[in-house]
């Protein structure tokens, strides 16, 4: 979890009006450049002030109903005081399972799947290549601790679903490392996803770790 | 310049979650789909709470900062109560070149490029063909009264500066029709913007119309 | 296996010249638009004449030295009178295993990749959904027969090789229920290539089916 | 018009079969990478032997019944011993005006856009940027030997018709610096297409040069 400045901090003391400022900080939105910026001000010029103090409104909101489960570390919306999210707190999930994720959308793709049962774990993001403090990058701390927790409650399995990408193979090494002794300590296994054709894959169009995959894996 | 509803009337009836009614906002952002406007909540989500509540200030200081100029009707940034945008206030603009674009990005880009030096005048869009109702596109009333205006103290040419395309050239007809009777009794001349080649364009690809507007407007 | 007119069949009493009958031919390449036919011919308009001449002398080359394997039915380059490929004629592959694949761009990845050490035999296309006549489709016949004389020879297993998308799923029920019977009696294995994540893959934009699989193949 | 060296000399002594020779020579086809000249060569083997025959045929034609006009220099059709194109060798065309372009497919694009009634030059290509030898680039000697001769029967205007891009505007320059001796002789006037938006350019995207253009040419 990088520290973020606040904007006010970068912003406060430069000479530009709001408009100005407002591009800087949407072209820092995902996957959003300077035109497309602009773009997001002159549209919210052309709303009535209704629609864009509703937008404010609902950045408030969001950051006070929005909480961060204390057991599997993903965000859910509740205007109560609970802690945890309703998969956590749900009896028939499966607690000798727990899916390792990076990102809230991954957590939202699998389940979407309906193919998963069990309980999850946010890791909060992957761990560039050579990166020197892996364990500032993402929650290996909290996991190690929900792990063990898990452990003494039924845990069997821990699945590493990380992307298959360089980066994610990366993280998963290091979060398989880091759970060793825990694994040992309680059989608990270490899973990964399974590697073969995704859907829509055309042989002709395969890479060769992905054709091995497939080969070695068929059924 | 359509009427937008309010956010709150479309969305407080209904039963969700402020990060579900943000997504659905931003996914009416310009270019957006549901999967970036999620993407930009979670986004939201890991800022800290300062950053959120800076954009929302600076959404309302967006609102009353910014201005619409009451001669050219393109935004403009002001913390005080003036009128009129700094280019209608320049007195060594050409007073006599009016050029008609259709929005502040328009404006914009003619303005960078530097080879412009009269005044403008925004409309604020174009014209879908056969739309029954053209003077409530674009601000064509506007544009008359100020054109006729300008015309008791100089103006001699109104340049229509709409895209080369369908929208554009038949919103340009449509301005050009109705500013005749201004132009006739105050003998301007109306100018549209030169066709040809534009940078990087190559004979091979180019349709037809171009090549001819470049063969005729050789030079 | 289409029925392919003889170009000449077609062309001979059209009124065109060389150039656009070659056009018209280069369009039916795969991939080959007018456009890109027409540079083809200008291309080769602009090459001295032995360069034509020479790729001539390679067609007829390539029709005359590649056959047919007699096996497993992919190309392969000979100028003797051999009747089957070197892999099927290799006495170290392993006969236990029979990869059927679409097409010879498929074998040539699949071998490739280094990941099997089986033999081959390429069915020459897939089979359209709902398709009648699925059994002029592809060398289905050819494959029983092939599949029939290798198992009285120590084949154990077939690994169905299509591609992961429908057309491919359906040629692959097809082609399992075909040999079902072969299967039964000979006690032979039908096997399809594992699913999963490809390399690259991420979750966030993973489907439904591939992460399904994915979970189920985890190990 | 650079020497091309024969196929046979680079792949004749190379240890390659005809498919892998066709694959090295489809790969050198303008736009056309390995991957895509594979394809061609399986797609050519499923062809019935008279379509690969055919072709052969046809490049023999093409490189038979395609000359060179002795005027213009483009490629064209014929199978008698004429030697100028029906474009030169037309007396309704305008022969006042000489319009240069860079290729053939240039020439087809103009003439089909109607636009153009005079008489045409192919010099064959466009000069890199600081080229150092141009004269060898493009056919300078023989549009300045065929210009003289047009001089003397009527002609008024050369038209320098090169695409709007670096190199286009490059060899534009090198053109009518070598022309202008010729033109100072004859009171011949040298002009360039002109610039401006193009069909579907819109403000919004328009580089400043196009602007300037489009603003300086406007009408």
């Amino acid at each position: 979890m990088q520290a973020t400045l606040v904007i006010s901090a970068r912003l406060n003391n430069i000479d530009m009006d709001p408009s100005q400022k407002l591009i800087k900080i949407f072209s820092e939105f995902p996957g959003i450049g300077p035109k497309q910026a602009k773009r997001f001000v002159y549209f919210l010029l052309t709303r009535p002030r209704g629609y864009v103090e509703e937008i404010s409104k609902l950045f408030a909101d969001l950051k006070r109903q929005t909480k961060i489960c204390s057991e599997c570390f993903r965000y859910f919306n509740s205007e109560t005081d609970e802690k945890i999210c309703k998969i956590c707190g749900n009896k028939n999930r499966d607690i000798s399972e727990l899916l390792v994720v990076s990102r809230d959308v991954d957590f939202e793709n699998v389940e979407r799947s309906g193919g998963y049962k069990g309980r999850y774990f946010v890791v909060g993001g992957t761990i560039p290549i050579l990166d020197k403090e892996p364990e500032h990058r993402i929650r290996i701390k909290e996991l190690l601790a929900h792990a063990e927790k898990m452990s003494q409650n039924g845990l069997k399995e821990i699945i590493l679903g990380l992307d298959a990408n360089t980066e994610g193979e990366y993280t998963e090494e290091y979060i398989k490392r880091t759970l060793t002794p825990l694994a040992t300590k309680f059989a608990l296994k270490i899973t990964t996803l399974g590697r073969g054709l995704s859907t829509g894959t055309e042989l002709e169009y395969s890479d060769s770790d992905t054709i091995k995959s497939a080969i070695g894996n068929r059924k």
